[in-house]
């Protein structure tokens, strides 16, 4: 077998066997394919692109590149998630706990942030003492005790996806939507959990901008996840608008904690809620009606919130800053963002929003950079809200004072003030599973 | 300037700028674009292919990577040609003279064979004594003194050609007819002369299968060669059928000579023919119908056979063995091939027929191969021919006679017969230049 057949063969649009597929995935990382001829074939691919049974044995030979977690000390079937990343996205600090209080268990690997978009791990960090790395024996031990942990990307997963991913990276073709498909799939084969849901996020804040393109790569997730023999379904849901109101890591833990104890924003909790029941009825806890209504009666008689204490206590965490969140460290420096004029606000450009956030110093603008965990923004007039000259839209808070004016002009410039009350937009736009769409709005 | 942002461009079918494609030459030259990046490239380049403009551009940077020939130091324009390349191609060794003969001055720099097809250098040096590297200032006197001299690749042409080709070669991308222009038109312009004869061989033989897809490479290449100022114009040719009756190199100079000497088989000799009347044309020496005449004229009278002579000798090669054909060092082993049926030849497979000249030892079959000059194939029966079983349809000449048996096979292969006399197939098939295209024959 050779490369440069294979490169041929898709060149021309031809169907790849599984042999050639598992050849390319392992000679490329044993170093006999170049990188030279791997981003050529990714760009062949990114014009031709892979169909589902193409896509899933390319998923599996990606994953099986490096180390497949083997989940079975925990009882039970384990379900996890991914969400394709945003602005204020805290969901999973929220969901993980609901599904375990609803005797589900999530045995969960979360990722950092990077660019405008957060990540779970560092959100987890701004919690004083919260160890995001743990032994296998003790993330299993944690899992099986409390029903829930979360810990950073451990071991050597899909190695193969991570020296492809930076080749394309550098060849322009991440933009493909079935290398992103087996991009992330990849990692979630190797994750070990028997169920996937998919939290594929749409709009001007997230990596798909449209509603097609969001459909089109959660169908492809599902379709990968169901080759592979896990049970996985896909929400598409909204990211034209940041997610709550915090956005920075201890802001949005806050946050959450208040959505754990039922008084979270209504957009975020209903997220939540949504991807909870999903997560739920994967587990086969119920059909879906019945698991919004366990994952609604865990948030409001208080059992969510204890087992995210719990969670955070076998994690090391101090569960103080969780029952009185006053006690979080403040940052040193805050100033609120006025309104230049009367009228309600029509677009928030969330891509800005969380630009300024990572100014502050919420997210990482390289590899390098240190977080800090006390700086971020709060807003607090959203989009379809009606707002004055000189109202305040947002607060920001950082610990480096000459940060603020530009976080200031890049939050301004985030949000666009109209004279018309803009459309209600939706928050859970369709629901996708294997071979089935049920969209929940009309139009497009 | 980032190639990231050039190869994004070219991939959504964005036309390059000038600065783009320069920019993306030189680096890549310096090393500053890395080889996975450019293949990246070449790959989004044979799907959305480049206009005119841009393929000019490029094509010029191209050659610009290396040295750039200056002839001025010759009097007169100077008119060169090329050939996409083909089985039994010796119309260099015939056309050059010609040209000469009727006043044209030809400094050409010709190349070695590979694989199925054979090099201009490799048959002048099957002339005993035939040097084909000549010191610039020898190449130059030669060509003023006699009209001529043809001389292998000197000096560092087109550099950037060379490293974007070895790419190409192993990410399967060089079946791209922009490439290829640029590839081919990058070493002519470098190479100096004022007029581009190209000579686009079409058919089973040929790297261009199908006329429409050598049209479109004639096309490309006269919109380089015009845009660099040059005159430049494209024959299409026949390579259905190997061209002539000799196959190997002592045995094409002696089919050269024959026809120099107004004895050739009728195809080559037309083909010769055209060619040279194209060349003599590009440099103003007469309308088509004038030039024609006049290279007939000169295959007639003897003088273009005169300045071969001269050519040769002033190359230092042995012209005894141009006199007296019969001198040239023979083949120990031959073996004719016998046709095993009745009817008339419908087809000749003219890779397989290059194939069999290579297994006799008359090309290469990889860079390290030692060429057997006497050695290759004396065809007496072709195309539209009529054949009786037991009859010879061609004679094997070899110094390895453990061979013959293999090529014979081959050989025999290469040939079909049937039972109707086939329709016969049009030599010259159209002719392009700028804006325009004249066919020669009806269909397609």
């Amino acid at each position: 077998m050779r490369i440069f057949d294979i490169i041929d063969k898709k060149k021309h649009g031809g169907r790849l066997t599984d042999v050639e597929i598992e050849y390319m995935i392992e000679a490329f990382i044993s170093g006999k394919i170049a990188d030279y001829q791997m981003s050529a074939m990714l760009m062949a691919i990114w014009f031709r692109g892979m169909n589902d049974h193409e896509l899933a044995v390319l998923t599996q030979a990606m994953a099986k590149s490096g180390d497949m977690i083997d989940l079975s000390a925990i009882s039970g079937k384990k379900v996890d998630k991914h969400s394709t990343g945003g602005v204020g996205d805290k969901t999973t600090l929220v969901v993980v706990p609901i599904v375990a209080a609803c005797g589900g268990k999530v045995a969960k690997m979360s990722g950092r942030g990077l660019g405008h978009t957060g990540g779970t791990i560092d959100k987890l960090e701004a919690i004083p003492g919260m160890r995001t790395s743990l032994s296998q024996e003790e993330f299993f031990a944690t899992v099986n005790k409390i029903g829930a942990a979360i810990i950073g990307q451990t071991g050597n997963l899909a190695p193969a996806d991570k020296k492809i991913y930076a080749l394309r990276d550098v060849t322009a073709t991440v933009d493909s939507i079935p290398l992103i498909a087996s991009s992330i799939m990849s990692k979630k084969l190797a994750a070990g959990s028997d169920c996937i849901l998919l939290d594929v996020k749409t709009g001007s804040g997230a990596f798909m901008k449209t509603f097609a393109d969001s459909v089109k790569l959660a169908q492809k997730m599902v379709a990968i996840g169901t080759h592979a023999k896990k049970k996985t379904a896909a929400l598409i849901t909204d990211m034209d608008i940041p997610l709550g109101h915090a956005v920075g890591n201890s802001l949005e833990v806050i946050e959450a904690v208040d959505t754990l104890c039922g008084k979270g924003p209504d957009d975020l909790t209903e997220v939540c809620i949504q991807l909870a029941a999903n997560m739920l009825y994967l587990l086969e806890k119920g059909n879906i009606a019945e698991c919004q209504k366990m994952a609604r009666r865990v948030l409001n008689n208080g059992s969510a919130f204890e087992k995210f204490i719990a969670m955070v206590a076998a994690q090391g965490g101090d569960i103080s800053v969780l029952r009185d969140t006053e006690k979080f460290p403040k940052a040193p420096y805050k100033k609120s963002v006025l309104s230049d004029s009367d009228g309600y606000i029509t677009k928030m450009d969330v891509e800005k929003c969380g630009i300024a956030s990572m100014i502050l110093g919420a997210g990482r603008e390289n590899k390098d950079s240190v977080i800090d965990f006390s700086a971020g923004i709060l807003i607090t007039k959203k989009y379809g809200d009606r707002v004055k000259k000189g109202e305040k839209l947002a607060v920001l808070y950082t610990g480096k004072r000459e940060r603020l004016e530009q976080a200031e002009n890049v939050y301004k410039r985030s949000v666009k003030i109209g004279s018309k009350k803009p459309e209600q937009r939706s928050l859970i736009l369709a629901r996708v599973e294997k071979n089935k769409i049920e969209k929940f709005f009309s139009g497009e």
